[in-house]
């Protein structure tokens, strides 16, 4: 196999999700492509690289000093929704639903990977504390390490009158009772809701 | 989002079994990735697709005039195995059993799709044909357009002495006859092999 095509097979399968099966198979697809498209792709992936940045206010991408969200006027800014990471800003922007702002952590606490508080955006989170501010929503996963650090923040932030409340951990939309853990079952049905008739 | 962000979702998106979910994971990944990464993945995708090209000889890819596997002069030159695209180059390849020549068509029959035998590698093929040649092994995937395309060439290959095969047809290494289609299981028994005591 030519030395350029094995270095381009090989910088595919560092991605996650792709082994090497699916890296060959997406080099030979740029290979049949027309050579723009491949100028294209690398210039874009550059592109994005070099121009975002985080939010110099809540640690989301953007390609200026504040995000989009941060300065949206229109936005409630009594709601900070804190999450671990940016696409966890996109995942919660593609419900179209919530009109708070954000905290982006850039990880969650993960003491066998040496990420302590100070190696989180929490600094900057107790901050925004303010006199408007009216709940800060704990978003981060619900692993372990998502978990831990939701405790962290909850035991951290002296937040006075602002409510700190977590996202609802019960049965995912098509769930079903059969197959779902303990742990998830068990949380549904302490935090069931009241039905309106 | 940020436009350089969408952009490179975009991108990702447009390769071939990577959806807009896993597109925004490659992309989030890059970015929290150093630089130097992003900059390396766009080096090789430019390097590949530039300096990659078909053998002059046989039609498979490289970064020389002619391929290393034409080149090699340990090579069983008697035998040329016909494939549709590089990559069925490098499957055969990855065998380690193959020493013979390869000649890659650049695709298959497909007149739905207007490809017909002026757009495939043929007539280089033909020229092929000379004294040292003992056995063509045509190697086209066994869908409707590979299958199309190798009748076609058992038609035109006027080869003189040089025997014509096709790959055999059989149930895969792990297969199961209860899930194997009629059309495979008839293949199957009707090529069956003498088993040596």
């Amino acid at each position: 196999m030519p030395r350029a095509l094995d270095d381009l097979i090989e910088a595919f399968s560092s991605l996650p999700g792709i082994g090497r099966k699916s890296a060959a198979r997406l080099a030979f697809f740029l290979l049949k492509r027309p050579v723009e498209d491949s100028r294209d792709i690398a210039q874009r992936i550059i592109n994005a690289r070099e121009s975002l940045k985080p939010c110099k206010i809540c640690g989301n991408l953007t390609d200026d000093a504040e995000c989009e969200i941060c300065r949206d006027r229109s936005r409630d800014r009594s709601l900070i929704c804190v999450v671990e990471e940016p696409s966890d800003v996109t995942a919660i922007e593609s419900i179209g639903e919530y009109r708070g702002l954000y905290h982006v952590l850039g990880g969650a606490l993960s003491p066998l990977d040496g990420i302590g508080p100070d190696d989180l955006n929490i600094k900057s989170l107790k901050k925004r504390i303010d006199e408007g501010l009216i709940e800060i929503i704990l978003a981060t996963d619900l692993t372990t390490e998502g978990e831990a650090t939701a405790s962290y923040l909850l035991s951290t932030l002296s937040a006075g009158d602002v409510k700190i409340t977590r996202i609802a951990r019960g049965l995912p939309a098509g769930g079903s009772l059969e197959y779902a853990d303990k742990n998830t079952l068990a949380r549904a049905l302490e935090n069931r809701t009241k039905l309106d008739r």
